[in-house]
């Protein structure tokens, strides 16, 4: 069997199965990005981030990039997740200084007029990426696919670009629960398939991003960020079993705990407010945990950096753990912070 | 004594204090504001929004409105958190549309060039407000102080803005903590005063507004957040030990029920995101609670805000629970979705 063979050899794979491993892995969101030079001079041409991200040698190289640097124990497919919007027919274009604009969808008219035909064509050269990494990535580093999950990719669907409070999404969904649910169904569906498309092009482990997950009351956060994230994740292990799904549901705090038992995910993200004591006693006994050191501790450095890790690692390592940030690598942080975290983890001993 | 007087006669300090009472009391964050056509009209002169601040009887006017058209149990004087940056001659303005713009203060040299000489005269229009507050405000309406708390006060001190992430004062704190550190004492120590001024001229109870809380890790949420609240808390206490104080940090999650224990405040408010099954069994056998009706439900109204406003009136009342919005009244709200959420709550019993 492929899968045990990786799992065997993968330190991140171990974890994610809840094996004995000498150190916890790590790898850190959004590893590949602009605090890398080198990430910086492949970026400048095509200027167009969408094409860009669906340009399989560009974003082969810079998945790469970290991973030849730090030693990564995973590398994550580098992509964006309103590729599913644009896969869908959606206008999706980045302002430079200002992030994402969207043809906003706010009626079932516009639901209308995004459609599945056609999506594999349109997202296709993400597949090739994953292809392209399976084959040049070092025999011991895992690889991750992803996508947004629905709620997530559904507020930028909504409202057109970035909300600080989504508010356009929330309205819609407590207006028009029925309509707005038309929305996520048809994102959920249409998710699963791109992530199956990643699995079956060489991804050996899947995270579900849901940013904007944190501003939702409990019976919100229960029908548009959970049960969409169990439907996918149901859905990929009836496929491909032995694939983990990593859930990463950003600032839902005190619901934390349910993520994992709601949804079916293997592993949790944990993002850097939640404490770690909860964390190890509410949250990584039903779940593998991945987190969740300070971005920002990773651009300060020095001994707080140092301080950080130490705690991270000795509360929560070293089994059931992914060493990574709460949330992604920030374009100020120094690289050489990067390689010395890199190395404080690998010479970590229990 | 003036205090039992009037924790006898109002509904909202009664259950500030733990008493039995007919129904919750409720208040709206933001209840004053850009929703209210009667806002608007006052709000046209001074187009200076400090300086609207700074105008008593336009201030107590506005603080008026709401509760001669809702009658909310409490009155919360009309003012903002960066009146105190201001009062320490940080230059202080609002752009339209914008948001607030400030000279931002990022070492010790601009901490050295605040001063609290002076303070009450720049912010003296305050306590006149809450003067003529006092005497306006109907018998068994209660009558609210607030500040910012010195996080939030200071990540705007410090970044000139409002910021998503806190950035600038985050990196701060981790690079410097002593340089951080004295600003933070610096508007704890001024915080004190003006709460102080607030109770003297007639606030019976005092929120401190924690909006940016939510960002940071444990260690510095115990330092940065819980420390100088613990400190206004204690430093009111010794000077009017029969008036309340409301702890309102946003976005905490899994930190809430250490708030009260670690501050000794006696009520907590609590955010949207919240779920109330963790509200009533972690925060509410040690604090009194305040909240959390999405504000976005009041924008939507009908069935959905019925079911919302049960829900919470039916987990978390009649005793020890303020019913409160989870963050501000927003502009779009429509002013009779506010008038039939009073009259569920007057109608209801336990």
């Amino acid at each position: 069997m492929a899968e045990s063979l990786s799992v065997k050899s993968k330190r991140f794979l171990k974890a994610l199965n809840g094996e004995a491993i000498d150190r916890p892995p790590f790898w850190l969101m959004r590893q590949a990005g602009r605090y890398l030079p080198e990430y910086l001079a492949v970026r400048a041409t095509p200027p167009d981030f969408v094409a860009f991200c669906l340009d399989p040698e560009k974003a082969c190289a810079v998945t790469l990039q970290p991973i030849d640097r730090f030693g990564m124990d995973a590398a994550i497919l580098f992509a964006d997740i309103l590729l599913v919007p644009h896969g869908l027919g959606q206008r999706v274009r980045f302002v430079e200084g200002e992030g994402p604009r969207l043809d906003p969808v706010t009626d079932g008219a516009g639901i209308d007029r995004l459609t599945r035909e056609g999506f594999h064509d349109k997202v296709g050269a993400v597949y090739e990426t994953v292809r392209l990494l399976a084959k040049r990535l070092p025999g011991d580093v895992a690889l991750i696919g992803f996508a947004g999950a629905p709620w997530t990719v559904a507020t930028y669907m909504v409202a057109g670009q970035g909300t600080s409070d989504q508010k356009p999404a929330r309205l819609w969904a407590y207006r028009d629960p029925e309509g707005f649910g038309r929305l996520i169904d048809l994102v959920t569906e249409v998710t699963i398939d791109y992530l199956a498309a990643q699995v079956e092009a060489g991804a050996e482990a899947i995270q579900i991003f849901d940013t904007w997950a944190g501003s939702l009351p409990e019976a919100e956060m229960r029908r548009w960020v959970f049960a969409p994230i169990a439907r996918i994740r149901a859905a990929l292990k009836a496929r491909f079993p032995h694939v983990p799904v990593i859930g990463f549901a950003k600032g839902i705090g005190a619901m934390l705990p349910e993520l994992a038992p709601a949804t079916g995910v293997e592993a949790v993200g944990i993002d850097a407010a939640v404490p770690l004591s909860f964390v190890r006693d509410r949250v990584q006994p039903g779940a593998v945990v991945q987190g969740n050191l300070d971005p920002l501790l990773l651009v300060a450095g020095g001994a707080a950096l140092e301080r950080g890790i130490d705690e991270l690692l000795s509360t929560l390592g070293p089994r059931r753990f992914v060493f990574n940030l709460g949330h992604g690598v920030v374009p100020e942080t120094p690289p050489d912070h990067v390689a010395a975290l890199a190395r404080r983890i690998r010479s970590w001993t229990p």
